[in-house]
């Protein structure tokens, strides 16, 4: 998918949401317990509930993985399972993978080949060559960490450059930007939680789409968000899991899902419409 | 597994060779071909023969998950080969994992809890919480990313802290001593490519294990990490992957690989000695 095909969707659904599909094998409705496909069956109800106010589905890998043989599968589901009801849904793999060159090689066929998710979250530590690899797919992107929602975040991110004064955060959003990255192949995270650094990066990544975590649960608030990031494309994808595919823990869970789901999705059309991108 | 018994293993073995299982189907040999477990068959054979040589094993979760399922299915039974069989060999998940907390949990809980590994790669950038879950199991242990082998280690990593005049790598160092972390439950990566910061990184942490990939196909030299690196623990997990794993593409792989492997524990045996831990 493209960043222009992006935002046309964004501007049909009147919607940037993204839904994390956090699927926990432990937090799921009692009323699933006995179905062998439990993790696939949730997930295809959430989906099913939530796919007119979304325009982005987001599989956190670690919660398949960690249901080993049985998770792998249910994820191969999920994703085939959007890829053929819903194949304007944009499909974030979020691995947060990152590794020398050959290995990434490795990791972008996986995700990109194998899986065809659209882009895929990647770690910065090691650098330009465990980017590029995910960069050479084209209408594909890279989700690159840039600012992170969670407390971590202090500990590396904000430190500054001795030579420059830039923090690291930035030196990645500026130093990324010679590795073949353009707004149509690469995408940055930055946490919801740090909404007030969104005017400086912008300044770095005008045009680029930024993955916002950290609405909900962890506490980011959307008009700020959108505020300091939105561009003339929207330019944002916000994130929402817990707060959404756990609504509700009865018989009812996609209901409440799709509540939820909705209620985002009036206040994003508020924005795009005080942006006037609709 | 604890560092005295890595320890007393890497006495025993008089080597402390890891052997890395970056195990890719398109370069296992034609013989293997029409196996319909050919990657777990590969990797069988080698480990028989390299047992012997070494003291860890290291599959490279990038060349598994990009086989979907077969995959994923091929490093289960690897797992539980290894456990079986060798039972005294450290088994390390090369995964550069990192989230959100609640993200690391479930990373964890899938390396340590599922599959049993001793210890598994985890990326810096996201700080504190995206660590600590790893550190809550007893006998377990982090290996936290500080400078890798590759060449996009100098993107970032060398970044000097504008307030204390640390490079990043060295700050990963310090700041992870506070997060309860001890040379029993954390060690680090450090490229063999860098083997000259081996000195430095020596300074903050005199007694951790490193894991050094990088000597082989990468060029990094065994005697200067030997020179830098080495502690009364010995200190040091030198990974080889492509020079043991591929040494050969005949019928005869495993016995190349034996030979490979072999080669590199005399030449280990020798440092050993030279610093009297055997």
């Amino acid at each position: 998918m493209t960043r222009n095909e992006l935002f046309e969707n964004i501007r049909k659904q009147q919607s940037f949401l993204c839904v994390g599909l956090d699927t926990d094998l432990r937090k799921i409705p009692e009323c699933l317990r006995d179905d062998a496909n439990a993790m696939f069956t949730f997930n295809r109800n959430i989906i099913d509930a939530t796919a007119p106010y979304c325009v982005a589905y987001k599989p956190n890998l670690a919660f398949y993985e960690s249901a080993g043989l049985q998770g792998w599968q249910a994820l191969e589901f999920t994703v085939s399972y959007i890829r053929e009801h819903y194949p304007d849904h944009f499909l974030i793999a979020d691995a947060k993978r990152g590794d020398i060159g050959n290995t990434s090689k490795m990791y972008a066929r996986t995700f990109f080949e194998e899986m065809c998710f659209d882009t895929v979250t990647v770690a910065p530590y090691m650098g330009a060559d465990s980017v590029t690899p995910f960069l050479e797919y084209e209408g594909k992107f890279v989700t690159l960490l840039a600012l992170t929602s969670n407390k971590g975040a202090f500990d590396f991110q904000f430190m500054e450059d001795k030579v420059t004064g830039m923090r690291l955060f930035e030196k990645v959003l500026e130093t990324s930007q010679a590795w073949g990255a353009t707004p149509d192949n690469m995408m940055y995270v930055v946490g919801a939680t740090k909404a007030e650094m969104l005017a400086d990066i912008r300044r770095i990544v005008p045009d680029n789409f930024l993955l916002v975590p950290g609405v909900g649960a962890q506490g980011g608030s959307l008009d700020e968000v959108c505020r300091y990031g939105m561009n003339d494309h929207c330019g944002l994808l916000v994130n929402s899991s817990r707060g959404i595919i756990y609504a509700d823990s009865s018989e009812h869970y996609a209901e409440s899902a799709a509540q939820a789901a909705e209620e985002l999705q009036k206040q994003m059309a508020e924005h795009l419409r005080a942006f006037r991108l609709i």
